[in-house]
């Protein structure tokens, strides 16, 4: 399958550009790019992983990003780059550029007077509130929504149909995906006779530089202080990341995770898919915890970390649960 | 309480359409309908399960389609069919007609001259981006987006709030739920000195024919070929399947599961509520996972699978756990 | 960091406001609040718990909600109150009064003229269609979509993203928080040799009155019947709510919990963050399920139920799932 380049390059060109030694003829120029098990003839791609082996054979007709030790690998068109992966996402640059950003407000968009938006894209049915500040360079897709008083850095970018609570601040080049909820009402409810009374949430949501939210995922904002999320932290789709908590620097976290209130987790962690922890709690700085792991008591030891159910098949997880069953008794 | 039909009809002529025997008045009117826990004076019900036997007497009053060999479980107006069960639903059909699609674009859309939406409906703050195409009888409702160069064929649905991002390609007949967003980038970053760095994500999403994706459900496009969905699958809300997954013919997949990157599941599985499954593994044909169990290695052999924590009172879990702990050190 | 206040207030006056006893200056004004780990000069805070007792020492300048025990802690303005906690979001009701709702409809929305939304606000990008019923004192957002025929009584707030499908019924004072989507289709298919065939989805949602739908959460319309949603009832983000499930009075369900097709739950039940629960299955009044746990059968008896595999260091968990899956043959 692959995709076609948006920007085609003459093989020499890309060499030079990659840093790479060229094997081949200098003027082929690159319009697909694939991974090696759809590789059609003149896609670029890349191999360095033993695993791929045979599809790399296969691929021979591919202009082939590998190692040095790999070079013989197939004969056609090959770049030699010490790290083929980086050289690879490399490339993608040059071949897809980013698409430019123009500063202009859509007729179609609903931008309030008093809003900072020197600089920015405005698209579409986007709308902006009151005192809202977006800095130049950024995009706001159609269909989303920037609450009166949020602000954001320089070369955001906010795709449709994602929401920006007022209260919340964005750092420079933050990219929130579609359907993202940034600054809703924490889960803040306090036991009446009347049942349960709604406590104002006042906080905010501080996020820093070079954070990309996933689409559908939401942060809440703070019952008082601000819930906090630090530099380069990545998060992926429908994670939920409740009020108050602080996540470190560089911490990335899968998909459908979730993190109870006031959750501290610390520097350059790594959540897998469907993590779960629990609220009042703090990870330390280099945790990693296994997908599908609820994590339940705080963590101070860097590691990583595991707790999973194994799955088996139906008749021997009945065995197993019956034997489990009788040990609590 | 039970529902008010769009579209009454006698019993005599539904007998007809369902190719059932009927017992008693054909002049009666439909004109509500019920399951058999609420189903009032002349509501068309069905019983199929003996579980409900009661329910069904009690519902005495209704309309009742029934099995031949429960013929005489009520005495009042009857419709004998061999599957009482799939004929209420045929006769949902012509109870509740679905809408006409309209051809014309609202006044109040976005819909870039370039794009294609002949024969298509299309709903005030819609939004239809440059060069996208949309076939003949698809609706797009209030709110949707769809970017520049997505694609669906005939008679598509998305609903309001839902985002299909560039680079997505859907079948005919497919219906993408409020809030879905398919496309947007996969969570692919590279470790460097200075944080994540974000690998473009250049591939699409490739969905089939008679595909129904849930509500706040998120399907990532490929890092370089596509994310593949294929014909006949079902998906629920919630659901996040990332980049380059791969879903084989008539999969069915339950709310809230989670599917990791470079997945590749067959064809007619079945995925219970809140799966996880792990990246880069593969599961066979016809396999049925329970829900909330995690899936961390290939399966090759069709069957029923399952990892399950059985819940048990508090009390009796402490000692449980405490036991499992003691099993690892 | 903490907060400014919307409504800055005299000491004083806040004291008589929330018969609360004051030691100190009555002329003092409260401009900010803060939690006790960020409390600077002249915040308001409170301390009610030991465990930070520390804190409250170190924020010794601010304006202390404290426990008559407890008012020697500090030496500063002091507010004594019986529950500092209570208190607390007391005060926050007054300086922070909720912004008034402006019966007007935006020249930007799109509001059917057969919708009923005398009294209520409608903001720009807000689209209600036809007969859909808008009770007075409530606001619909920028980007919130209510279907025709959907109904809400006073006083709801439904924020920006969310959507309100046909056959919706709200209560009074009901939150709908952003990206939420009520009343989409149930996910019910019927196997067929052609592959899964769509059975129609004709109930409705019924919500009754003080419900919070959180950011992101799912809610399904009845298969016949209507799915229902008991008062009082607290719902976080990201949970999804299948067709024809019941949920009791004042029952709060947390974050990322999901609820399987025509479950019913009690009153005043509390579901844990992630908690799932199988379809068809009976969850009797007063449950607490930690979170993480999956209900696979009914609960007759109220209490606290637990199913969690403990998380460990990796290596430890390889020891415990090989002792498990052993155990299973």
């Amino acid at each position: 399958m692959g995709r076609s380049v948006a920007n085609p390059i003459e093989v020499g060109a890309l060499a030079k550009a990659l840093d790479a030694e060229l094997l081949g003829d200098a003027g082929a120029v690159i319009r697909r790019v694939s991974s090696l098990d759809t590789a059609g003839e003149g896609d670029l791609s890349f191999f360095s992983d033993s695993k791929h082996r045979a599809a790399a054979v296969r691929a021979a007709g591919c202009v082939l990003l590998v190692r040095d030790a790999d070079r013989d690998i197939v004969s056609g068109l090959r770049l030699i780059h010490p790290a083929p992966h980086l050289a690879f996402a490399q490339a993608l640059e040059l071949l897809f550029p980013a698409e430019k950003v123009i500063a202009r407000v859509s007729p179609q968009a609903s931008v309030d007077a008093t809003a900072h938006v020197a600089g920015a894209q405005i698209d579409a049915f986007a709308f902006v509130g009151a005192h809202a500040k977006i800095g130049a360079g950024s995009r706001i897709h159609p269909h989303a929504t920037i609450h009166c008083d949020a602000e954001m850095g320089n070369d955001c970018e906010v795709h449709s149909g994602a929401v920006i609570h007022p209260g919340v601040r964005l750092g420079d080049r933050c990219i929130v995906h579609s359907g993202a909820v940034i600054g809703a009402d924490g889960f803040g409810f306090q036991p009446s006779k009347a049942g349960w009374r709604k406590v104002l949430q006042v906080g905010g949501v501080l996020i820093g530089n070079d954070v990309d939210v996933g689409a559908n995922s939401t942060i809440d904002c703070g019952a008082i202080d601000d819930t906090v999320i630090g530099n380069g932290v990545k998060i992926d789709n429908q994670v939920q990341i409740a009020h108050n908590c602080h996540i470190g620097d560089h911490t990335a976290i899968a998909g459908c995770v979730g993190i109870a209130g006031s959750a501290r987790i610390g520097k350059r962690c790594m959540l897998g898919g469907a993590v779960m922890v629990v609220g009042h709690l703090t990870i330390c700085d280099d945790v990693v915890v296994s997908g599908g792991s609820l994590v339940a008591s705080s963590i101070d030891t860097p590691g990583q970390y595991t707790g999973i159910f194994p799955i088996t098949t139906h008749r021997e997880w009945l065995h197993i649960a019956a034997r489990l069953r009788r040990s609590g008794k």
